[in-house]
């Protein structure tokens, strides 16, 4: 077997084999196959595809490449969430609690955040002396102490995606639909988990622009996620505007807070429990989605899920007491504010460029070696569909430091869009558009 | 300006500058961009292709890599041909002393064959003595005393195309229309030759194997000349049939001097005489290809081409004498014969796959360091046209060693293709579609 043939087939459109695909990923990894040979096979693979049972070999491949995690000792299903990535996307904080209120164990593995969108682990870090580099005996003990733990990955799970994304970052090929699918998967099936739920963003401020391409990406995770045996399911949801009414670090803690409280605003909140509703189905903790999402409800009005959080928080190292005393009050102290420049209804209000912003007050990083300020942020005062008056308050922006401010103002200000009929939504935190389309087994 | 965004352009079908394509090249070349960039990138150039800008400014940028020859001391117009490779294509070594007959001065720098194909340098070196190795000065003096000298391509030209090169075969990158112009037109313009005149070959035995192809090639060469200010000329030409009635070093050799004497083969002949034509026609020595085509014939009649093919022998270090004696004598040792196993009329010779077999029998070589053997060949004593009855001799087959010769018979006996009209043809070697199209100036 030889790269350049197997390249040269899907050059030409070929399905390649279990065999052909292992021999690349192994050779990869393993320093036999060159990078250029590599990446000339990744861009063929961009402009030709993959088919699903490809993307499964490929997956298969690179989740084989590095060490899986053994949950085995856990009692009973397990389900963790996986979101593409957004701006202000903090549910799986209040989620994960919310699911094992309901006896779902949430094995839940998260990333950094990088250019536009937020990371898991860096919220979770600003809470004092919350650790989020569990040793993996500790990962499941508190996960069967308070049913969930939330940890990033080891070096050790899927070593061929990070070299494979490593390439593709600096050849043009991120934008693959298999091989996005595939990074994916195979780190999700690493971790060991029995079922997942996907969390696939739509629009500007997402991965996937468009309904078209978030629903090939949801099909193609859940197909694969079933050919590797894991049961899975998949909601697309709208990434135009921020999630909830506020992003940063300590920020979407508090905003996380609230919704386990049940006063968190109307999207994040929608999108939480329904998710955990999913994730309550595929643990087998409900028959239907509407009767996980009750369960989730319940999680919430009983202040267990709430209760489990608090627990989560200390069993991971972090200062609870602190937590709560922070809670409304920690704010950097580089502040500036955004005000409407005409009255009016919002349309929307850019999330993209928001990120963007959040990387100039310091909320998110552009290279993986950037440190983030957990005390930087935005809370939104009004999103689209508000009505505002010249002069009102539109956002609060905290910056990691007083020069940052001016720069992160003018971007934040070209986020808003005025106009539209505003019709669509009640309150500055729109719920009805949130869920766009579901995709299960075999759709 | 980043490697990546220049990928990702092309990547995207976007016209490249020509500042993106020296960045990317003079990083190449440097070492500044790696590899594995390059090859991406290439990968993208094969689906989207060049246009005929983009494809200027490629190989001016590689041109421009290396040294540039020069020429500035032959007092005369310089014409050089190219030929994109075929089995039996020993067009070169008639061509350049008919030319140089007709007062056009031919620096020809040629290669050396690789798969299928055959080189016009292992077949002057089968010629005792004969170096094709030249230094600088002793090509323009050879030049300036006989009218042609033939040498190889020296390190020095155009390292950027080594480089280009030597990816593309890894990475499935060889077979892009700019890619092959922009390394063909490379080396060539670095030759210092005022003017250009290709065979692109077409067929089984060619690697454009479509007219379609062979077209797009011509014109593009074409075109690409033009912008670097040296007249150029194509001829399409067929390849499906191996060219002549023989293949192999020395044999080729002979095969060229039975074309200098007026009485090779019609299909060599007419295409030799078609070519010079077209020199004749660049260096200003004829207004029509009918002018210097009756040039061309009247040097080859006056007996003033091979006289002068003698002088450059000499002149190159050659013997002469020996190669006179040797001329129709000198065989390998190993020998075997095809025969018809049908009576019937020969519809077609695949030039392919008679290639593959010239391999085995150490006419060709399928690593660049291979030894070739000049006493190997094969001798048609029928081809496309002609009727034989069962059992007469098709083929003589010489081998580099007598182990050679069973594989490369059942391999030969499989290229002999029956059936067809044949009334395309009067003899074994039809001149009556040898040339398919003319690509000029601006078509």
């Amino acid at each position: 077997m030889r790269a350049v043939d197997i390249i040269t087939r899907k050059r030409d459109g070929q399905v390649l084999s279990r065999e052909e695909i292992g021999f690349l990923i192994e050779g990869c990894v393993k320093g036999n196959i060159p990078d250029y040979q590599i990446s000339a096979w990744l861009m063929a693979v961009f402009f030709k595809g993959m088919t699903a049972e490809e993307t499964a070999f490929l997956t298969d491949s690179m989740l084989h490449s590095g060490e899986i995690v053994d949950l085995s000792d856990i009692p009973g299903k397990t389900v963790d969430k996986h979101s593409t990535g957004g701006v202000g996307d903090k549910i799986s904080i209040p989620l994960a609690p919310i699911a094992a209120a309901c006896g779902v164990f949430v094995p839940m593995m998260s990333g950094r955040g990088l250019g536009h969108t937020g990371g898991t682990l860096d919220k979770l870090d600003s809470i004092t002396g919350y650790r989020t580099r569990l040793p993996q005996e500790d990962f499941n003990r508190i996960i069967k102490e308070c049913g969930y733990a939330m940890t990033g990955q080891t070096e050790k799970v899927a070593p061929a995606d990070k070299i494979l994304y490593a390439l593709r970052d600096v050849t043009g090929t991120v934008e693959s639909i298999p091989l996005i699918t595939a990074s994916i998967m195979s780190k999700k099936a690493a971790e060991g988990t029995g079922a997942l739920v996907f969390d696939v963003k739509c629009g500007n401020g997402a991965f996937m622009k468009t309904p078209a391409d978030a629903e090939k990406l949801a099909s193609m995770l859940v197909n694969t996620g079933k050919a590797l045996g894991k049961k899975c399911s998949a909601l697309i949801t709208a990434m135009d505007n921020p999630l909830g009414k506020m992003t940063g670090n300590f920020l979407e803690i508090e905003e996380s807070m609230d919704i386990l409280e049940g006063k968190g605003p109307a999207d994040t909140t929608e999108l939480t429990l329904e998710l955990a509703a999913r994730m309550n189905m595929l643990a087998g903790k409900a028959s239907s989605p509407e009767e996980g999402r009750k369960a989730a409800e319940e999680a919430v009005s009983s202040g267990r899920a709430m209760e489990i959080f608090l627990k989560n928080v200390a069993l991971q190292g972090g200062d609870g007491k602190k937590l709560l005393a922070d809670r409304g009050r920690r704010r950097s102290q580089y502040k500036t504010e955004i005000r409407a420049e005409n009255s009016g209804t919002i349309s929307a209000i850019n999330a993209y460029e928001v990120g963007k912003a959040g990387i100039v007050l310091g909320i998110g990083r552009t290279r993986a070696d950037e440190e983030v300020c957990p005390d930087a942020g935005i809370i939104f005062h009004a999103k689209q569909g508000t009505e505002v008056k010249k002069g009102d308050i539109i956002m609060e922006a905290y910056g990691k430091n007083s020069s940052c401010l001016a720069e992160a103002a003018a971007m934040l200000e070209k986020t808003i869009v005025y106009g539209g009929d505003g019709g669509e939504s009640s309150g500055h935190t729109s719920a009805g558009n949130i869920i766009l389309k579901e995709i299960t087994d075999g759709k």
